[in-house]
């Protein structure tokens, strides 16, 4: 993935409404071979897919976005982490590729790794690339929020109604 | 605004990401006056245009869509409200409308004003309505986060630089 596109993601994640337009978020951008192999081994892959190690070599993503917080400017940054990363997700989709919002980030060895320093808190991490796999939303079961990939590779999210996420 | 035009939005936020997929959000529409008017007055406009005390009557929001979290499936709910609020105002805006999110809501008077259970707690309100403001997006100067209205009325935004949010 070129530096271009990555940086059209970041130009649409700029623009987006901030908490009291503070914004306070910060970037990390890999999409280098040898950036990127420091960046893998930090993160967890899908939790629900217990008998699945996460990528393999090939299937990798070919960048990622490190999303950081400049907690010098403020430790608060309401829902900007979801707005920017949501900016980044249709931009990556638009251009032709998929991504993934992680959470689930070794922070202290992320940390070490890139060197990054202490101002910055580690808020979660966009892994990106060509989609390796077809993904279908479905209904959702019986409450059943696990997501789950068939015999023929296809994975599948299931989805809340919207009878059922309308309170009112 | 029509009840179909808030269904299309939640339909959008409906399909997003979440953590976990876990989908724990919930939302109250309002797109009535009687109904418009017990919120108006729970929501704090525009904290840094301190000579305005909010929307005149006949500027005021004709819809708001209140987001909810239903803590009895997990009080976490990472980044989704960012993710959904995002896609709620990508889809108003792609209909003509405008919108803002509203963290500084009175959370006690609205939910015993809109009778909310308590197992939902009220993370924000997304405020809708055909724009009566230009906005414009600016340069940051100076690191002055601050919005700001000129003698015409037209609403200045000023956004951090690409170099200044991307840290590597």
């Amino acid at each position: 993935m070129s530096e271009s596109d990555l940086l059209e993601m970041l130009e649409n994640a700029r623009l987006t409404p901030s908490g009291r337009n503070a914004q306070t978020l910060r970037y990390v951008l890999s999409n280098t071979a040898e950036m990127n192999a420091l960046i893998f081994p930090t993160l967890s892959w899908a939790g629900y897919l217990t008998d699945w190690d996460g990528p393999e070599e090939g299937e990798r993503p070919s960048a990622y976005i490190v999303i950081l917080n400049d907690d010098t400017l403020s430790k608060t940054y309401f829902c900007d982490h979801g707005i920017v990363s949501l900016a980044i997700l249709l931009t990556a989709i638009e251009k032709g590729y998929g991504g993934c919002i992680i959470a689930a980030v070794n922070r202290d060895t992320l940390r070490d790794t890139l060197s990054i320093p202490e101002k910055y808190s580690i808020v979660q991490v966009i892994a990106l690339g060509k989609p390796a796999e077809t993904v279908v939303i479905e209904p959702m079961v019986n409450g059943d929020i696990k997501y789950w990939r068939d015999s023929q590779g296809i994975h599948h999210v299931p989805k809340r109604s919207l009878e059922e996420i309308i309170v009112v």
